[in-house]
């Protein structure tokens, strides 16, 4: 199929600012797009061919999206499945494979996952109900402290929380869920691994990244990981196994634990391009959007090796501030070098909403994570 | 002015790959754009806000639509200069301003002001009619061989032709014009410079470009010029000086003729982003388009540095083929190292059209040279 004509039609679920970003490469492709998302004002609105609001998780909103096109793809898990094996059956194409989706939007079918393939992770259990996992502590079934995740939906932050009492359940969604061992750990690593349709697969450097501390959202990402090569080696190869067992196609964000012993677990992945690899759009030479595009249409996987050392800063909604954003001293951090700030085009902030992202490049990583400080130090998001 | 806030409004006027490119970096900012363009099928309608079909040239239409925004910038010269006297006068931005305009506007009136200015550019005679060249050479006023030059809307390589008998000039238009002595040339080099409203200035690194013979159009654009550091420095020192003496705002490319002595010469300049400043979208710190958005924004310019060498060729239309474009080989130059196509979306192809251009980047620029000569060899915009 000629992918560079306007004959063909590529859809993609969910229209937030990740859509946004892999639009701006369709462009670039001048690849007709269609999007669906159920948000009237979805960033990605503009730059694309098509808008069509629906529920991503209904069927036949996602069914009779997924029947104007030819591609499938998404920005986000939260998909309805059904939907997409059915356009599959019907010959559309559809990548990530609901297959593989299944595989990952469940978080207990995805630890399960890793356990069946040999993939390292942390110690869980698995529970259907909350109300068991309250039975669990009292019989000793699991111990305190234990990392609680639901088991459906859970991003930025959401659906993960450090239980150390019993009372800590108290306010979580009682649903299906795992408990997962509390493993003491250095550090956070990333690994984007490409994979088109063909099987041709390629690796991108190891990013490290930095958590805000009460928020549980990545605060800096910094590449290259300052972390020993054979350790670096070892995330890429835990990825590129992890990507084998998917046999996905399109990208594969694998988040690595790096614990005190240096072994390396898996924490959780995503099919898709992903906040841990925003900083590619100005340090790589082949970002992870249009690495994303190549490998869904079946092109030739670009190079993923680094321009630049980078750091990406996460621009949250700064505590007590809820309302129409400002960005405040946005003109002071583009006075930095190598500063560049992407604003996501929500209207309103609150407390550590992501509003978008800045990017820090240079020659030296240390030079990069140097004035990241005075970025995260200077701008602040507020409302006024 | 809160930039990075819905209530500001810019309008750019003209919508083609420039306009397109150019809104990529507005999204990044999420800056609320108005494209007006007289093509409803315009490249840059995508990724606007709102677009407005019009005439650039014409004085209601160019009037209309910057009553509608805040700040009005171009990504073509051929618009109504009157309309956006007008605008200014009532308190609106234009940037580049229409006084500047003026001066680059018509070719003759552009020779002239570096006369003025004492800016190097090869020796010319003015003539408001094609009739008068002949007699000119008829009476030894002006020697064979000779450039003539439109005054008017010259680009990619209309407008422009080697005169070497009275007989070439019977398809030429016939208004105003110039003939400017043929000075033999080494090389043609380009510099772009930014100012931002506060006045201050940046000067990206010389390219090299290297021409089809007979189109007249850039086929690479090399980045850095591979030549004498001290010619580059050159090079730069004119391009600023041309730079202050327009006191344009925005983006200033100055076209230069290095000749057989090392001397430099003006060919023309463009206010706007530039053809041979395509390559800083992958190979610079700060592309183009975005230096562009920080200078009319009046922030803080971006560092103009190379973070890899880079070459540009442009895509052409193939002789002998008019009609739906296909990229012919497309897949096979995404396959070598660096290299990335980008496609403006015109539907039709006809001989020496612009299509797209891809750019190559790598450490060396002779591995980027030797790359695109393959890419060169490679793709053909053939019709099918």
């Amino acid at each position: 199929m000629n992918y560079f004509s306007s004959d063909f039609k590529l859809g993609i679920l969910g229209g937030g600012q990740l859509g946004k970003m892999l639009l701006y490469n369709t462009r670039k492709f001048d690849i007709t797009t269609f999007v669906l998302d159920p948000n009237e004002e979805a960033p990605a609105k503009l730059a694309c061919n098509t808008f069509i609001k629906g529920d991503l998780l209904n069927y036949d909103d996602v069914y009779n999206f997924g029947k104007q096109v030819d591609l499938i793809t998404i920005e986000i898990e939260n998909v309805n499945l059904d939907a997409l094996e059915q356009l599959e059956k019907e010959g559309k194409k559809v990548y990530p494979s609901p297959k593989t989706l299944r595989k990952i939007q469940n978080k207990a079918t995805q630890k399960l996952f890793y356990q069946d393939n040999h993939l390292p992770t942390a110690p869980f259990s698995r529970f259907a109900f909350l109300s068991e996992v309250e039975d669990a502590i009292k019989n000793g079934g699991i111990e305190l402290p234990f990392v609680w995740k639901s088991a459906q939906f859970g991003y930025d932050g959401n659906g993960v929380k450090i239980v150390r009492t019993v009372g800590d359940l108290k306010d979580l969604p009682k649903g299906e869920c795992i408990a997962e061992q509390l493993v003491p750990f250095k550090n956070e690593l990333a690994v984007i691994v490409a994979r088109n349709a063909s099987g041709k697969v390629k690796t991108y450097p190891v990013v490290e990244m930095e958590f805000h501390p009460e928020a549980n959202q990545v605060e800096y990402v910094i590449c290259p990981a300052r972390i020993a090569l054979n350790i670096q080696q070892k995330a890429q190869e835990i990825a590129l196994k992890t990507s084998e067992a998917y046999n996905h196609v399109g990208l594969l964000a694998v988040e690595l634990f790096l614990t005190q012993e240096d072994d390396i677990l898996i924490n959780e992945v995503a099919p898709r391009p992903h906040n841990s690899g925003h900083q590619t759009i100005e340090a790589s030479f082949t970002c992870q959007f249009e690495q994303h595009m190549r490998a869904i249409l079946d092109l030739p996987l670009g190079s993923t090796e680094n321009k630049v050392a980078s750091v990406m800063v996460n621009l949250v909604g700064a505590e007590g501030y809820t309302g129409n954003v400002v960005y405040k001293n946005i003109e002071t951090i583009m006075s930095l070098d190598g500063v560049t700030p992407h604003i996501y085009g929500k209207r309103e902030t609150r407390p550590f909403r992501k509003m978008g992202h800045v990017t820090i490049i240079n020659k030296e990583v240390d030079k990069d994570r140097a004035i990241a400080q005075t970025v995260k130090e200077q701008i602040k998001v507020i409302a006024g």
